[in-house]
Order: structure tokens, then C-alpha cells, then sequence
């Protein structure tokens, strides 16, 4: 795939990959067993930049392109999928806001989101809803005079709910779709750790339940009606993205673990990599990684260009990396044996967390059903 | 499967899993956090009998058939595959006693084996061979009047080993394989446990180093050379047998876990088990099912029928089972969705569980080799 | 498999593989090629009884059990599937009749089905409705007086309608569905081959118009209205697990033909079962034939024993061995290489039949849908 | 993939696929029931320039980048794998002149072979060598004088072997792998069709033996001794590239074809694209043409810029979609049901010819040994 970027995309994917290996790779198992991020690393990101990235400079983002964007989500889920999706939901939120919030809106948040001050969650999956977003059971409604909110609901697997600073809470006022910003802090907001996750474990999933808490009208993100149609596109494409290229990250890491055990490991007489049914994993794993990647750029490249079939390949991208994930951690542990079953390899790890890419940001049903839909549609059309 | 057994048979079945019901599956999750067993669920076990399964009853066993032996495994399988395992090494290293030890051995041995008052722990694989048992390092050699063997080495994964009050380890003396009992608590035996496994967490497994540990030339179970070739295999036997049949076990969780969630789980207007994607799952996962258990069934009854096919069989429903496990529990967790990514369902557990299943008492890339040569042997016999 | 059967089932197993051996495998690469059987192996096989396996002894037949008829289906689906589907068909009409026939049409056409002197057609599906048989559209309709039907309609995808003397034919009468018999020749009725299968060349596919056909009403089978709840279901369930059984057959012939050429066929230095990868899919292979044998006989015997889960085990053998028998005529070829691309060779022609045995009978999709409605609605009643 | 291309190349791709539609798609159904083409086709593709695509200008060739070639060879694959072949073996030849042949042997040959006056065949593959291609058993011998050299042997599964008015012929001469240019007509030369392919029907492929065939040695093209190591890699590189694109042809043709079927075909009620189990397959089958396109593009596009990755590119290209066409092309036949089943639908065909793309130019095995050679050999070097 490298030969396709342009040089600044090359130099800061060199970048982002030595930050990674100085400061995410030596500390990411114990993340994972403490089941959260120190505040050290969430400065780090801040100060670097990297949480700004598509964010415009304006508010003292990066303001780089979706390719650019794609490679730091690879380069970080290289050694952990947890921290990257600190990645997807800043940006997730940051990027409806600057689209769809007001003035006001844009300049007290997005400053602060790009340094890392403050974390942001995105507030739409229901206990009850899984996937299927437009059956909302959170609900706004307005007090007497009109200028505040009361919300009651519920949401759950919110990602970075244990940390966050800032919600973007979805729910329905007088059965339209609303979404709405909220502060940490804030009477009637609950927030449960979930705890003894089986991936991305220092991901700082919570359940989230509102208690009438009052907002005022003011918080609401774009227009009343909206919220599904146009605000939570524009943060799942972003959010499908980085999880795409999470998956690529980490199916990399399974790649590049699998075939230095295979190269250095001794089983009796012969290295690992001499056992046939061993090297049938790697050519598969390898031949994945590569459409894996390629299936990335491309989206990424398409969203850069405003091409209408961006909406599409990001869905293939997303749909195609996080089952390869899955099937490349799988073989991994194969080809790692008991060492790859015990947590202080890395590829247990994988194991563990490839599974969630299949079910976070839309399960592979759901993106199976958007699929084929587009493309059956696309065929009806044509013939039509 | 339960119309092709014999009365006796259903009625041990079903106290089977009504044991299991009351005093395994409440506990397990407890369990598998806490990475042990108490000593109180090993105590009932040695009481019910459940480890003296297959050993006769003149050492105080229940001397059950292998189709029973089998039924027990998938009965425990289905709450816990670690507490299974004890079920295997108990019995590995009982079988190999009763038809390889010397009378004197049996005497000793059996009957607190059979009641559970000593843990064994079958230590062959070693930290350098994975499943190639033919390269053994570990060495034991004569003092000079002969009549004490020192014993060198390293173990690595064996089972219960934290516990275990007996070891069968197998080593070589002059090139020649041999296998040798130990007790616990004997100079130089060293045993760190294995923490933070993937899966089988309360399985105790352990690293055993041996430093010059001296033991009794007495200690050599069977003939020096017949280790590997005549010893091992009969212990094999019972370990693919019940590793076999606790997948289908783990198998039948995942199964009925998955019916019942898509049978009341309320995603928007429909109940999960509408989605047809997930129908696709239930289907595979039901006819693996059904072919898991024919095949232990099938093996089971070849080895009570003394049939030469017994070895194969056996090889195939580990091979099989394992391999379906695996993909069941994949399956059940994209079923559950979220919920079956949080270690408080089941389903969480069973996909780091079945992946170890791959892995124990030979890999399925080892059985693949042993089955295609049995396979292709016959065939050149035939034409020959 | 074979150790579970009785010893009639045994010998009679021979002799249906001897009887094959002598009068179909030498001769079915020619017929298929040239799309058709010789009218003196139907003959044959009305003379061995074979088309009467299930027929009552006091129509002529030899009123086998289950699995014996299985055993049958299985032993020549090992040299032809399109042949087996003569024993299918045949049976599915005969078995038809005898449960729901009248005396009269029992006494006039079960002797001659079961001696072979009358093949019969099992005309249900028609060109638009694949295996959504509640939506026929072939119609019955009174005439005047009420002693005639006027038929109009088409099917298609008919096996032996090119050569069938009788046809029950499906449709509907006033909204409720009905089968009827109809005689080849008679007015109105025009036959149209299907040449150029895919597969199952040999078996005689039609597609059948009826033009104004008048029909006596005494040709009507069973109630009207209980065509589709009652009729077709005896038949299916028939027509299944032939299928599933032929499918075995089909598997095992890719087996053994592949265990020979890896036992013998020389690649430069080795033999072609010492390359891994080809041991990779004799392995699966293998354990697939077990599985799908166990799978069939289940299905039989619980056929045999009148149980009520004889249905899903008939639809879970049928859904198992068709996919099964997919993989192993794929990878049969892959072991052949070049060889096994030219139609001189049997694997050749197993991989275009054993495509059409995922279609036939039902689809996979429907037994998916099928299996997964029984087995959640089952979770659902244990859990309501 | 098409966002990729330059202009150029995608006007070519527009004129090719045109070309398609006109003068191939039309017949391709009956050259295959013909097992043969036309001479006329072959000729409109000598005057069009397909034949001579890489062949430098200076030959009356296009000399087009590879980029253009793969997409002749996806234009052409959409509707005949068996045609596209062509362009895979002219290109073969003509490309190993072109880099290795004399003076003299360019000028004869080039200009002929561009304008598709002389069809060329790629004489390696021997009856008992499959892909291992080390073991020639070929022989070349000098006469007494040195000027002439006796040729023995056998070649197999030699495409348009039945047509080509040239051979490259690869054997050894001395123990020294050596590649020789023979004409059609020449003495002791036997030409043997091999017809009842299960796909690539019209592909004319032949067997050829050799029976004290004289050849002077000036017909030796590059150096002896170096006809494996150096010009056997430049032709399969081609051949790979060839078969890879043409892979993503029958691809795309499979999922054009299912997306149409399922837009329009109504099974009862709905129509086959509201299945979901239907909606599955055209997602991955969707998901599998973007990778595979872009794992063509890349390939093409490493080669263009003589990236030293080129080599494992084109084995990951033609891996990945050989394998991806076959499970289209089943799930296409799937999708359309029996219909599906019948040759008169195209899927039939893509089922059959999809198979061989698994075994021509390197069976998958053998690429997945070669692929994860590279992969483990370079992580071994990387620590070394």
C-alpha cells in the first residue's frame, strides 16, 4: 500500500508508528490487565496531536486528510485497539460538531477535544437496540418554558463513558430524533463502569443512565429531526473508518508476530515455518493483510475525493478488515501454540479484541444487510 | 445421540448433569476469575466417584464403559472445560497406572486416585516441542550404584500441575523413553504456576522444572523404551477422548445459549432468532452439534468395542469437535452481540475456552498429519 | 458407521455395493455424457427390487427399513448421483401413495413402481418458486358436471419427467392444494427435456406444461386441501434423505479416489499425500465422511423408530452431507490438480453434481431457515 | 478501482470492455459446448491489438503499461476465462522473447505473434510434474556435430497447444534446464487434443509428445542452463498477472449476474434479494471484487514501476482471486437457485472455470508455499 501514499502521508505514518512503539507498545498488556489508560498516555495524545487530527486548525486541529487519518488508526491499532478507539470517538463527536454545531458550540468544544482536555463519548447504542439505532427509547422533553430539556434514558457501550468530559447523547423529543451535548458532572447523569470485558479492555466501556437531566435547549446539535439522518452518518463513517483501519493494525500484528515465530521458533528438528499447515495460515494472512489494506486506502482515498461511493467502501472496509481481524487472530494463536493461549503473548490479545471489531460500530450482520441492499438497489436501478 | 444409548447409560447421563447443574455451573464464572478451583469442588468430585470413572473397581473406581466416560466429559464440558480437564488428567494418568504400573505401584496409587485425595498431573510436553512428543529433553540417568535415577528438565502446560500430588513425567534414560512417578513435595521439583491463561483459567497449569531431583529406580512405570510407544498412547486415548467430548459440551452451551438469547432477545420489533443471518448460525452450529456428538458416540463405543478403528475415531472427534467448538463459539458471540463481549455471559468465556481445545492433547494441525497418513496409508495397502 | 448396524443391514449393504460396482460405476461416465440412462439399467433395477426398497412386500416390494434404504441412496450415490435420484423419485411417489392413495390407486400403480415398469415424476416446483412451495400456481379447476378437472400450469426442474410414465402433480383446486396423478400421453400434456445440467446430467430433468389436460376426479391423491400440509411432507421428508444418503456416497467417492492418488500418484520426488496441505483437506475430508455417515444413519433410525425429532434429523443429514459433499468434490479436484479438470476423471464430474445437491430437495437456505425455526422455537416453548 | 486509473488507461478499459460485449460475449456459450473457437475471433483479436499488448511498439506492438494489460485480461475474463487465456500464453511467450531471445529470434517471431498470425503455446508443465516445475523430464540432446539437438519427451495441459503454430519448450540438455522454440509441423512433433475439460473448454488444450524431434540450436532461446531460474519467472509473471485479472473478470461476473438476479427475480412474494441468507453471500461476494481488483491494480501497478514487491504481489493477486472466484461462482449457482443449475445461465460455466483458476500457473498450494517462504524468509532475515 505504500507505494500509493504521497510523501508527507509516508513521513507521518513513519511517525505515528515510532510513537506507537515508544509509548503505546511496551505498556499496552498492562492496560489491559488494569482494564484502563493512565493520564499520561491521554496527554500524550493530546500534546502530539493526534486526537486533532482531522479536526480543521482553525480550532487547533491537524486538519489531515482521511488517508492520513486511516494510517494513524492503523498504526495505532498495531499494539492496541482500545487506545484507538479513543481515536474513533473523539473524532467521532469532534467531527459531528464541526459539521453540524453551532458557532457557540463549536468554539467552547473543539479546542479542547483536539489538545485532549477533554474526552468525548458517543452516546447512541440503547441496552435494547444493539445495532438497529433508529428504535430509541432515550427521550427528550421540553419544560414548560421551552428553554431546557428534561432527558431520561438509558445508553450502553459507551466507549471512553468512564472518562469522558462530554456527551453526545441520541434520544427522540416528541418522536424526533435528537442529539444533544452534555457535561460530565451534571445532576441525574449515572455512569457504570462495565467491567471484565473480553477485548479492548482499557477502552473504559460504561453504562450510562440519565435520571431527568435538565440541558438547556441550547446543547441540541443540529436540527431537531436530523440526528439520525445527518448527524450519525457523519460519526459512523468516521467510526467505521478508524475501526477499519484498527483491524488492518491488527491484523498486521498478527502477520508480523506469526511469521517471526515462524521464522525463529524450534519445534524439534524444524522451525515452525516449515510445517506446511503452518505456512497456509501465512499465505492467508498475508494475502488478507494486503487486501486489507488496499481496501482501506481506497476508502479513506474516496472520502478524501467526495466521491459518492465513499459511503460504500467504507462500509466493505470496515465489513472486510474486522472478519480478516478475526480469522487472522484465530490463526495466530494456531500457529503460536500453547505460547499464543497464555495473556503475556500478544496474540491472546488479538484474540480477544478482533472479536469486538465485529460487533462495534455496526456487527458484520448489519453491515452484511447495508451491503448488499446498496448493491442490489444499484442493480435494480439499472435495470429499472 | 441419546436413542443410541443403553439405559444405564441415559440414567449416568443424567445424574451427570444434574451434578453439574448444582455444583459446577453456579460456580464457574467465580472460578475462572479466580484462576482456581476450591478444594471443596475436587473433594465432591473424588466422593461422587467422577474421577475413579474408568478405573476398575478393584481400586474403589466406578469402571464405567467409555461411552459413560464420554457422557461425564460432555456433561462437566458444557459448564466448565478447566474442571473437565481434571477429568482427563486424572484419568490419563490412572489408565496409564493400571495397564502399564507394577502391582506395587497400582497399591499405592489407585485408590487414592480414584477418591480424589491425590491430584495427578501427566507432565510430558516440554517448553521446546509443542506436540512433538519424539524430541524429549528431559533426562534422567543412573547414580552409580543404580538403584536412584536423577532426573533433569524442564515441563511446561501441564494441567493441574499447581495442585497435582503425583507427576507421570516422561523423560529419556540413555536415548530410551521412559516415564517415572513423582511425588509432590520431592527435592528439587520445582513448579511455578501459569497465570493469565487465555482460556481454561482455573485448569492450574504450571511450568515443572526438575533439579537433580532423585528418585527410586522403583519409580520407572513399564519397561524403559515403551514411554512414548506403548504408555503415552494409552494415556492419549483418554485425553483426545475427553477433550473430544467436553467440546461437544462446550458445543452444546454454545448452542442452547444461542437458541434461548434469539428465542427472547428483543432487538427493536423482532425477537434476534427472525434476523436470518443469525438463523444461518443456528442452523451450522446445530448440525455440528449433532455431528459432534455421533462422532464421540461413534469413538466411544469403538474403544468399549475393542475395534482396531478406535484409534482413528478417536483422532477424529477431537479433530472435529475442537474445530466446531471454535466456530460455535464465534458464532454465539456475534449472536449475543455486545452482550456476549462482557465475561458476564457464558458465551465470552466459551470463545477463549474452545480455542485452547485446538491446541491440548495435539494440536488439530497434528491430527491433521496422523489422520491424512492413516488415511493414505490404508489406501497404499490397499493398492499395494 | 458400519459397526452400528444389524447384520441383514450388513449383507444386504454388500450387495447393493456389488450390484453397483458391476452394473453402474463402469458405464455412468457414459451416460452421463450422453444425458440419459439405458432403459436396461432401470430395468435392472426393477428386477433387483431396488426401486421397490420401501414398497410393502403385498404391493410387490421389499418394505425395507430406513436404514437400509439409506444404505441403498448411499451405495450408488457413490458412482451416481443422478441415478440415485431415480431411487428418490420413485420413492417419493410410491411412499405417496401408499399413505395417502386410494385402494384403487395403490392396486393399480404400486406393483408397477415398485418393478420399475413405471417411473414416476414428483411434479411440484414450478419456474417461479424455487423451493417456496406455498406459492403454486398450477391450477385445477371442476368442469361442468364435477366428475373432471381441467389442469393448466407448468413445473419444471422435474427429475425423470423426460421418461415418467405417471406424475403426481401438485396444484390447486378451488385455493386448496392438491396432487393428482396423471398418465404420460395423455391430451394436453407436454413434455420439454432440460438438457445441459450443470450436473446430474443423466437424470432426465423436464420442464412439464398442461395445457386444458382433463383429469377424472378419482385421480386426485388424498384429501384436497392436505397436499402441502400432508402429502408433500411424506414424500420430502423421502426425497431428503435419499439425497442426504447420496450425498454420502458422493463424499465418500471423493475420498477414496483422493486418498488413492495422494497414496500413489508421484510428484517429482513424493507422493502427493506427503505434501501438508493436501493432508490438510484429506483430514477434513475424513472427518466430514464420519460425520455425514453418523448423520444419515441417525436420521434413519430415528425414522425407523417413529420418533418425533425424525424431522430435524432428516433435515439437519440432508443440510450437513449436500454442504459437506461440496467441499470435499472442491478439494478432491485441488488434490487431482489438472487431472482432476478433465472429465476422465470422476472427481471431475462429482464437483458439478454435488453443486446441484445444495439445491435439489430444498436448499441449504431453506433448511437453514427450516432448522433454526425449529430450534428456537423449541428454546422459545422451554423458556414461555 | 477505477478512481485509480489514468485517463489513458481508463479509456482503454472502456474500449476493451466494448470489444467484450460485442464480439465475445454473444458467442461464449457456444464455443464452450464447442470446446473450440473460431478462427475469426482470433483474428479480430490480432488486428485489435490484444495480442501484442506488452509486445514493444517496435514489434507492431502496444507496448502497454501492465496496468493496461490487467485490465484487458478483467475485460476479456468477464465473459470467457477460456479466450483471456490466450492473452496469457501469447503474452508469455512473446514476453520471454522479447527479454530473452536473439536478434533474430525477435524479428522472426514478435511482429508475427502481435498481429496473431502465429498462436504461441508455453510448453513446461510434463504429465507427472504438475507445478514442480524442477523435475523436467524433457530431453534435449546433441547430434554428433553440435548443430542439431534431439528432442524426447512429453508435455501436458499445454493451452491452444491444439492451434499454436509455435512452441516454447522447456527440458534439459545435459542436466542444464534449457527452453527451445519449435514449430508446428516439424517432424516427430504429436499434437494430442485434450477435449471433456471441466472448464476453459475452448482453451484447446493439448498434450504433446516429442519423438526424436530435430531443432537447431540456434532455436535455444537464452542461455542454457538458465531457462528456469531466469526465463520460466519472466513468463509466469505474466501468466499470473494474466490469471489474476482474469479471476476478478469471472468475479465481477458473478456478482453482476447474482445482484441483477436478485433485483429482479421474485421467488413467491419477494424477490431473492430480500433474502437475507441470499444478502450474505452478495456482500462477501461484493467485498471479495474490491479486494481482489485492487490486489490487481497493485500488482500491475509494482510491476509497472519494477518495485522489487512486484513478484510477491502478483503471487498474492493471483492467490487471493483464484480462491475468491471460486467461492463467487458457487455462490452465484447458489443465489440463482436451479437455474443456476442449467448451462444456459453463464453461472454454470464461471463454476466450472473458476475451479481451474486454482490449479493453472501454479495451483494455490504451491503459492502458498511460495508466499509464506517469502514472508518467513524475510522476518528470519529481519532478525538474523
Amino acid at each position: 500500500m505504500e507505494t500509493l501514499l504521497t510523501d508527507p502521508q509516508k513521513t507521518r505514518y513513519q511517525e505515528f508508528k515510532e510513537f506507537v512503539a515508544t509509548n503505546v507498545q511496551p505498556f499496552v498488556e498492562q492496560w489491559d490487565r488494569d482494564q484502563r489508560h493512565p493520564a499520561s498516555i491521554i496527554e500524550q495524545l493530546g500534546q502530539s496531536g493526534y486526537l486533532s487530527s482531522t479536526i480543521s486548525p482553525e480550532y487547533g486541529g491537524k486538519g489531515w486528510d482521511f488517508v492520513t487519518y486511516g494510517l494513524l488508526n492503523e498504526a495505532f491499532g498495531r499494539a492496541s485497539s482500545a487506545l484507538t478507539d479513543l481515536l474513533t470517538v473523539q473524532t467521532m463527536v469532534a467531527m459531528t460538531l464541526l459539521k453540524w454545531g453551532t458557532d457557540k458550540q463549536r468554539g467552547q468544544w473543539l479546542t479542547p477535544l483536539a489538545r485532549g482536555e477533554v474526552i468525548a463519548a458517543f452516546a447512541l447504542t440503547e441496552p435494547g437496540a444493539g445495532s438497529a439505532i433508529e428504535s430509541l427509547k432515550t427521550e427528550f422533553r421540553h419544560t414548560n418554558n421551552g428553554d431546557t430539556l428534561i432527558l431520561n434514558g438509558q445508553k450502553k457501550w459507551i466507549s471512553y463513558g468512564q472518562v469522558a468530559g462530554l456527551f453526545l447523547v441520541f434520544g427522540k423529543l416528541k418522536e424526533r430524533p435528537v442529539a444533544c451535548l452534555l457535561e460530565r458532572g451534571i445532576a441525574g447523569l449515572e455512569i457504570e463502569p462495565i467491567q471484565e470485558m473480553l477485548g479492548f479492555k482499557s477502552a473504559g466501556l460504561a453504562k450510562i443512565n440519565f435520571h431527568d437531566v435538565e440541558v438547556p435547549s441550547s446543547s441540541i446539535v443540529g436540527k431537531p429531526g436530523f440526528a439520525l439522518s445527518h448527524l450519525a452518518p457523519v460519526a459512523l463513517q468516521y467510526g467505521r473508518l478508524s475501526t477499519a483501519c484498527s483491524a488492518v493494525g491488527l491484523l498486521r500484528a498478527c502477520f508480523e508476530e506469526s511469521v517471526l515465530y515462524a521464522a525463529t521458533r524450534q519445534i524439534g528438528e524444524r522451525t515452525v515455518g516449515k510445517i506446511d499447515m503452518i505456512r497456509t495460515f501465512i499465505a492467508k494472512m498475508g494475502a488478507d493483510l494486503g487486501a486489507a489494506q488496499l481496501l482501506c486506502y481506497a476508502a479513506c482515498r474516496a472520502e478524501d475525493e467526495h466521491l459518492p461511493e465513499a459511503f460504500t467502501k467504507i462500509l466493505v472496509a470496515k465489513y472486510y478488515t474486522s472478519r480478516a481481524a478475526v480469522r487472522a487472530a484465530s490463526d495466530a494463536v494456531q500457529i503460536h501454540g500453547a505460547s499464543g493461549c497464555q495473556e503475556s503473548s500478544p496474540v491472546a490479545r488479538y484474540y480477544r479484541d478482533a472479536k469486538l471489531m465485529e460487533i462495534l460500530e455496526g456487527t458484520t450482520q448489519i453491515h452484511e444487510q447495508l451491503l448488499s441492499s446498496l448493491f442490489v438497489d444499484q442493480a435494480a436501478q439499472l435495470k429499472g
